[in-house]
């Protein structure tokens, strides 16, 4: 595209270099920009710039946060005993939608993947682990993707702590409430079957 | 959504309101931001900020310009007896990009639609009509969307100008280049009928 303006080609390149735009939408959306008064744009870009120079990873989850420690880890109310192993802020973020969780989380930072050159040691294990060693954790409950990486990660983890005593266990795989049967993959409707679980139990949430 | 942070919150809550961005494209579009280089955030902000800060139209076609007169206008090889009309920018890239155009542009900023509350006094037309008086334009090449808003702001300007001797056309309709013929809407294959062309003269762009 051939732009009659710098100002415009500058902004629409570095719009363009943010994932799953494109040169075409980046254009939509600074034209949108230019409609929209002039303190929108002051405050998106307000808002990106003091994001990126003030926030902090949390020291003891490494979930991003505003403060040393981040608002879950700083409340008295979360049990600091049980711990959720997440991929990145995202999981937390869906699994504090639920309401459902009163621990803490442990933030990895991604999983282990060779192929995309991930090993462990780019990700928060050792603080995890270290957690463990020092008797400060009752229960991990992993709560990565259910493919290949999220297996490899949960059991390069599993490999680490396995001879202290905590209790390790993984969200509970099976066919989505509301899901029909009969579209659910062979693999996840296998799982359920074999990790079925008692009736009077399976209600209390619905 | 619950953020732990009200850095991250803020940021997700401006890049949302641009259009066709939701909550959770703009959070990805975030955290994408925060695992690469600060350098690039504030790269983004300061083309966006100074786009809109510093952006002029040009005072001839109303194109948007790092300067009083686009680069278009400014270049003293186009024709400027010859003005193809158009909505927006868009539409001047779309028609730059072909390498076709020689001539020069005026921009409307949009068509006329009572629906949308947009009358002929919002759009540039009152500054075309002027230079149609004072004889500065030769021929006018409509360029608008072929629908019933392009064709009444197309037809309000023609009445306006149609007593000067200002010669008129529109851009061509008909199949595109490379499409089947069996899966041409009807009023496009009509027209592209009844507005048929010498096949001498077809050819020559192919």
């Amino acid at each position: 595209m051939e732009f009659s303006s710098k100002l415009l080609e500058q902004a629409v390149i570095e719009v363009s270099r943010l994932p799953g735009i494109g040169k075409r939408t980046a254009l939509r959306l600074v034209l949108h920009l230019l409609r929209q008064p002039e303190t929108q744009t002051r405050q998106l870009s307000d808002a990106l710039v003091s994001l990126r120079e003030k926030i902090l990873l949390c020291k003891n989850c490494h979930n991003i946060s505003d403060t040393a420690f981040c608002e879950i880890c700083a409340n008295p109310a979360r049990d600091s005993r049980t711990v959720c192993v997440v991929e990145d802020i995202r999981d937390v973020l869906a699994i504090e939608n639920t309401g459902q969780y009163q621990g803490q989380y442990h933030v990895l930072g991604g999983k282990i993947s060779p192929l995309d050159g991930i090993g462990p040691g780019q990700l928060n294990i050792r603080t995890l682990v270290e957690k463990v060693r020092l008797g400060q954790i009752d229960e991990i409950i992993f709560a990565l993707s259910a493919n290949i990486e999220g297996d490899t990660t949960n059991f390069y983890i599993y490999r680490q702590i396995e001879n202290f005593p905590v209790k390790m266990t993984t969200i509970a795989r099976g066919i989505p409430v509301g899901d029909e049967l009969e579209f659910t993959d062979e693999v996840t409707l296998g799982r359920s079957l074999m990790q079925r679980i008692p009736f009077e139990g399976s209600q209390k949430l619905n």
